[in-house]
């Protein structure tokens, strides 16, 4: 190859789009741009009469792809006169998900029939709407009495956040919407339908498909038409709308980019776009994820990803997200977890409770840098938004414990922190007492890459050395990574992950006198995981959490 | 009676003095006056080192009184020209307690000792003193084997607040202290007997004797004295001091005010000087107790008085701080309980978790009395400063669960205020389980007059109407009552309170649409108190708890 080789990755998340354009030979990060979402609330369409809801305008995602993607091309313009918008040779895209939207027969958004201009339910689910937990309730139950190897491959628990449930809750509530869709279609497969003119027979990705559809090889692609017919019929009628596509990975390219989207984007007609997929997992495929190591996705929510490969019998894991073939690299299993609440829950304390104090992100963590592990006395559980794993349960709700009349701001923040490191290491242990070890933690996202103190305490806690990632747009990365292969610049993803993703030069290592403190904090946190977490006909003895702390606290001190 | 008769009560609190001068026959309260401490930190000397030490430089006990009283008395004369010095009766005095402190064969205190004058052990150990901890632990395991009915006159555990569980750990960590000690007293004796001239040889009141050092008919008098040397022979030693000392109650005087003190303070020579008493009883008689009355005085931590007749005979009732006869009337048992965070813990929540923003006491509980109850979802247990009934333990430590990523501060707030209530009420069903039954509540104190709203949710969660007395000073007019019956006014305690103290004006009565979602929390309160406060071979199912509250929010949203 003479020429340079660009390359270009779309990263939809949930405020705004990200585009990144890399270098795929020397894998320098030429350009990147984000263009925040126009309508709701920071993007997000919310309904003030109930906190579950939460929907997105499909229209965001289109201009804020030719938006964020010119301006990236301009940025590359202007900083090398090698490149132009011409060499790019691919694209690759990731999105949120599950977040599916209902299309009519020319898989346009409903959302854009002015019939439904103004009704929420045409527009698109975002993952974090939690309307349909009924649903998912139900559907769990279906399941594990008829279909009891669909729960094997999602943790035991199908979600709230996932298609078939959000689609039924549709169906309840808003059966006009239900019948003037077609089909239902995840952003991630929605946009490279776009750009690449398939909107009427898109491509679709086993990533989300497998994650969120219970698509799987065991069951030939998506579950059941009885049992779903069971739930409604119309159910089965969507299903059979999804039969028609066909499923594969971010390998295989979605389509060829069409003249008409060539020009809106300012790049070169005909260049492949690979097969979408989630954020989390191409964030993972950008941080150079590979057997024995799990990639954390740090932000408001974390997201685990870890692969084994297929030759590997994994077993089923009680409590984990998920379990799909090739949901993140070919040849290996993709191995979902995550943790509903992290940065949101630092969040919460600083921007909701201590809202206009002279407190911040900042001022805390330098405070509670001072603090021995255990010195507070304090444990908490990092359940404000619910439980995603190993409990599967939105209907859990935070504690703290431990607190004193001499218990300050600060405290309590790393206090938070240290839950969301105990949840961590509640996922590790599971992964691990089902044969699936962990040998390398690499932690990316803004929150990873901002705060050291958090990412000690990981370590700490965890007693794993935890790589952090240079990049903070992992998930972009991601997808260029697609975009190279598909684009013929490298044969296969591992080879394309060697050549443009560096290893991480930052890496907290646990410190051995912390991390034998935080296992006897830990041992008190698995106390109160399972006691509030988990009916049992041996409840646990609690009564020794408080003076246990009280004890830690005094050696701590002393 | 021809002329005027006045009466005075000195309240010995925390922080302050109060001096209270009342005209006996109209009940009119004429003047009164504070005087603050003016040693260490609002008048308690700290240990940066030992956040369990509190203690009090017993000059200041002198100094406020002779302060408050000749303020009140200017007031006084000031506002009436019929009152002068001359037409003061007698005076009564209250304390805090146990508040003990070493003194010499003179009965002068250690502190005055030049020898001792900057050594916090020779102070007075101000109630809310923790270093003692360790020996009350020992002293209860102690008496569980060679003296149970000790510990069933203190609910079954010795405090590290009492006046034993002090001396011993001064014994253990000051000997030169101790051994120059000849008797150690109770402040609320030691005021009476500097008063009237016998410090050498003071008389005791039954009040602090009682509820604090262990005295009782039952076996004579104080502890058994080989118990007492079997800790330690010191504590043997100033048994025997003791028992030189007359035990009798407020009706009694402890003597006539000396020639000496007279001048001092501005009064007449040889006015009886009433026996002294905690203030939390004098608080109850202050506010009208008698048979089937609940007196909560209600400031940073809670008291409850009842008195039940000494022919009923009163069980063992656990978890009691204490049962001694006549401590608050003559001819009935007094009954204490408690609550070692009250007014604190919402003061903790307001000045040092939300200190410098723009949140105040007042904006809170406006911002909270919008919240119906059971709306915030929240649950909280009230042991920021340990418990004091009826699980008797400081080693105890607070809890708030429920949150969410939407929790506000106020809801938390409104929390920790049922929190406390439903203290209140774990407190009163035990009384009632055990036969003695309340009839009436009446709450005095700081907290109770300023903030109806705590006052409402304490009426809703315990479906009793609560009686707000009006008077702020409470404890100060109790001592007045003991004044009017030492000089004669009146016959006994119960005609006095009769004509000097009103009824009171407010009443709280209970809401039964609120009470009954307060039942529904408080029995989830009940299975967090019982599973962190005690061991148990049965412990309590918690995996409800958390969707309990879901549930009772949404109800109370809807």
């Amino acid at each position: 190859m003479s020429e340079k080789n660009y390359v270009l990755g779309l990263d939809y998340g949930t405020n705004s789009v990200r585009c990144l354009i890399v270098e795929a030979l020397s894998s320098r990060e030429i350009a990147s741009a984000v263009s925040e979402y126009q309508h709701g609330d920071q993007g997000i369409i919310l309904d003030p009469n109930n906190p579950d809801l939460a929907r997105q305008h499909p229209e965001d995602y289109l201009t804020g792809a030719a938006e964020s993607i010119q301006q990236a091309l301009s940025i590359a313009s202007d900083s090398s006169k090698e490149f132009s918008p011409n060499l790019i040779a691919g694209m690759g895209i990731d999105a949120t998900g599950s977040t599916p939207m209902p299309v009519d027969t020319e898989g346009q958004t409903l959302a854009a029939n002015p019939k439904f201009a103004n009704n929420p339910a045409a527009m698109a689910w975002l993952w974090k709407d939690h309307t349909s937990s009924q649903e998912a309730r139900e559907l769990t139950e279906a399941a594990k009495i008829e279909k009891p190897e669909y729960l094997e491959k999602c943790g035991g628990t199908y979600s709230s956040e996932w298609f078939w449930s959000k689609l039924w809750h549709c169906i309840k509530t808003d059966p006009e919407v239900i019948q003037a869709a077609h089909s239902w279609i995840e952003i991630s497969d929605w946009i490279p339908a776009v750009f690449t003119g398939n909107c009427e027979n898109p491509v679709r990705n086993i990533c989300a498909a497998g994650h969120k559809a219970l698509y799987h090889e065991d069951w030939n692609g998506y579950p059941d038409t009885q049992f779903l017919a069971a739930r409604h019929p119309e159910l089965s009628r969507i299903r059979s709308s999804l039969d028609k596509s066909q499923v594969q990975s971010i390998q295989s390219p979605a389509g060829l980019l069409s003249e008409e989207w060539a020009t809106q984007l300012g790049l070169r007609k005909g260049i492949p776009v690979a097969t979408g997929a989630l954020d989390a997992h191409m964030g993972a495929v950008g941080s150079g994820i590979c057997t024995g190591t799990m990639v954390k996705i740090m932000g408001t929510s974390t997201c685990d990803i870890i692969v084994a490969p297929l030759n590997q019998k994994v077993p089923f894991i009680p409590g984990l997200c998920g379990m799909v073939s090739e949901s993140v690299l070919p040849g290996h299993h993709g191995l979902e977890a995550g943790q509903s609440a992290v940065g949101d829950l630092f969040g919460w304390w600083v921007d909701t409770i201590l809202k206009n104090t002279n407190h911040t992100h900042s001022s805390l963590t330098k405070q509670s840098e001072q603090l021995k592990p255990g010195e507070s006395g304090l444990l908490a559980l990092d359940w404000n938004n619910g439980n995603r794993c190993l409990l599967c349960d939105p209907q859990l709700t935070g504690l703290i414990l431990g607190q004193t009349l001499q218990t300050k701001p600060e405290e309590i923040y790393r206090a938070l922190m240290e839950a969301t490191a105990f949840g961590a290491r509640m996922i590790l242990e599971q992964m691990s007492h089902h044969g699936v070890q962990v040998d390398k933690v690499i932690a990316c996202g803004g929150l990873a890459v901002k705060n050291p103190m958090l990412m000690q305490i990981y370590a700490d806690v965890t007693r794993c050395e935890i790589y952090v990632s240079d990049s903070t747009q992992a998930c972009a990365l991601g997808s260029t990574v697609a975009a190279s292969v598909v684009s013929g610049i490298y044969p296969d993803i591992p080879t394309a992950q060697q050549h443009m993703i560096s290893s991480p030069s930052t890496v907290r290592k646990p410190d051995l006198q912390a991390a034998e403190i935080y296992d006897s904090l830990f041992s008190l946190y698995k106390k109160l995981h399972d006691s509030f977490g988990k009916p049992s006909n041996h409840p646990v003895h609690l009564a020794d959490v408080m003076k246990e702390l009280l004890n830690i606290r005094q050696t701590a001190r002393s």
